[in-house]
């Protein structure tokens, strides 16, 4: 991985502007939006019934988030997942408060089963529920962190999928390889909503590149530099607002000619 | 069409906070809420049955938008738009990706045939879809653009309503008057929302002002000069995160003694 | 009351961070969850029912907001309420728009009646509605203020709850004390949320006191001081857009390093 893949990727993005349809939650639903078009993707938030099944006709990728929770919307992920499958859609899932209630436990299982998506992005927690770990975890938010390159790599192994754990450190596998991609800051984790942005940018990637590796490592690696560069602007009078407002900024203004970062300080194999 | 126009319905919204209603989307409901108290408007966001029924009965105007569809909420803007028509309330209607979906085509069919609103505002390639042109479409966005005036025209005279289509340039008409507005600035296509938001800005100014041909006009023109404010507003190191919320700020300081500008230099007759 | 309280408050807030659980609604959810997390708070918007249900059990506090009705979240809101209420944790009650409709009406009667709330904080219009005082509301806001001790004094006692209603100066009783709050900042007023706001901050302080008068007291006081700092950091060329994002930056820096307030200048025993 070199930083000429990212500039390639955030490219073509910028001149395909492809469809990332998500099936989302209203807490962060205009964040993901905005991050999509920040980073040159289309969103479409066709989260209804026929409207969704059709719209996955025309999308580059789809994001199911499971932040807010129905009986009606566990269906219409499915159905839609399995749709964007048969169409060679690619599919992000983020399984948002994973092990939390039993509904989401039932939920995350017949998702991750039935739509069989392309990647996986959840945090530690979410990640280890998902892969069969014992954890505990509060509300939806969880900071565990033990072992989890090893259970990563496991469960994608285990779905055949891309996984990605994302805490103070990001675990990145396809089940054969496996990336810790270092970066990022610790506001992300002040505001709501970072880590439902992160599957929309995910999406954004996996809509123009063939490997689903490549498209998660990279997509991961840009939000963390979007996040350092909305910190590092703010004053000591600014505090979450603003690094929120930062955080849509820096994404709208990465591009080849401000990016100067070598990856390979930041993404390092297992 | 001149200055002084602008500034005393700009008057008269801050004097009188209207009621603006809306039965809309998840995506964009917070941006509209802001934009419409920025104009001085107040909005209530009432989108359930009985609800949204009896709040009908105090409201200045009622924005209907498309852009999360379900059975449900078709049926309830239908309902509740003919309703407005029976009080007189004045009805704004943004058939968010009209021709995208069959849903989408049959609702936006129904609801301007059904709801029949004051006040119809699209993109440009809604517009021609509702007109019957044939256009292809992606997602809920597009820039189509050509021979936009005729059928603008076309479409508010079959349909006896006035029609704003947006786009690089707008185009607003009663079926007898077309206008075209330049202006705005290609900031407002990279954040999610201004559709929607020019929307609940049409509404304040429908509730104030009985030619619903001038509200549109007037409404544009001023979303417009808010949008090149905030754009203008950018430093190098700005992006769309600090545009969206520059924009609700340049409306919430538009004002009589702010106002310098002249529509002469932005409006003009087709 | 001293400063104190206060900052210990905060203090043990962003120490334990409680998980704070909202029943909400779509205009202000992410507003909500944002000064949750701002103030040290662990927001979880857990809505549908078996989900809500069940996460309940793990909160810390739980915020009943009707700003968006509909026939099923009534009924969870209640459901949700009252096994909150057998768990020991502390109910807040937003009753948005109280008057406004039958709808609403009959809803915040029920939650109110049903869910015991511990906190009722509604505006000087909706408190009284709730007292059974004749007045007339516009949507979903108002500014009515006569008479607002007394009522908030006489409901909270014969209610046995906490009792808040906010204005431009805010009241506060148990029933037995009736506090008078001066300050905030008009600005609260031109922008959507600042009331649900309020109310997720008087859960992050709920879930941490045991007294929930003082819980009131200081959530009220804390919102009202981040508001007055939003205002006063606003240039000439800034307007709501920017209020808003400065009030989740002031939540997020009240701290006892920047603490230097005086109380005794603020909340006025009645």
């Amino acid at each position: 991985m070199d930083t000429k893949a990212l500039i390639d990727s955030l490219d073509l993005i910028q001149k395909t502007h492809p469809l990332v349809q998500h099936i989302t939650n209203m807490v962060t639903v205009n964040d993901c939006a905005n991050i999509t078009l920040a980073f040159g993707g289309a969103p479409v938030m066709a989260d209804w019934g026929d409207d969704a099944l059709e719209m996955v006709e025309h999308a580059g990728a789809l994001v199911l988030n499971m932040g807010v929770l129905t009986a009606e919307s566990i269906e219409t992920m499915i159905a839609v997942g399995r749709k964007a499958k048969t169409l060679g859609v690619p599919v992000v899932f983020d399984p948002v408060g994973a092990g939390a209630t039993e509904s989401r436990r039932s939920a995350s299982r017949r998702i991750l089963a039935e739509a069989a998506p392309d990647i996986v992005k959840g945090n530690a927690a979410e990640i280890l529920f998902l892969a069969g770990e014992e954890i505990r975890q509060k509300g939806v938010d969880s900071d565990v962190s033990h072992g989890v390159a090893a259970v990563t790599r496991r469960m994608a192994a285990e779905n055949a999928t891309v996984v990605v754990a994302t805490g103070i450190c990001d675990y990145v596998s396809d089940g054969t390889e496996t990336f810790r991609l270092e970066g990022g800051s610790s506001m992300m984790g002040r505001i709501t909503g970072t880590g439902c942005m992160s599957a929309s940018v995910l999406g954004c990637f996996a809509a123009v590149l063939d490997s689903k590796l490549e498209a998660a490592l990279l997509g991961i690696l840009a939000m963390n530099i979007a996040g350092e560069r909305a910190a590092e602007s703010l004053s000591s009078l600014e505090g979450s607002g603003t690094f929120r407002t930062r955080l849509i900024d820096a994404a709208s203004l990465l591009s080849s000619s401000t990016l100067e970062i070598n990856p390979d300080r930041r993404v390092f194999h297992e």
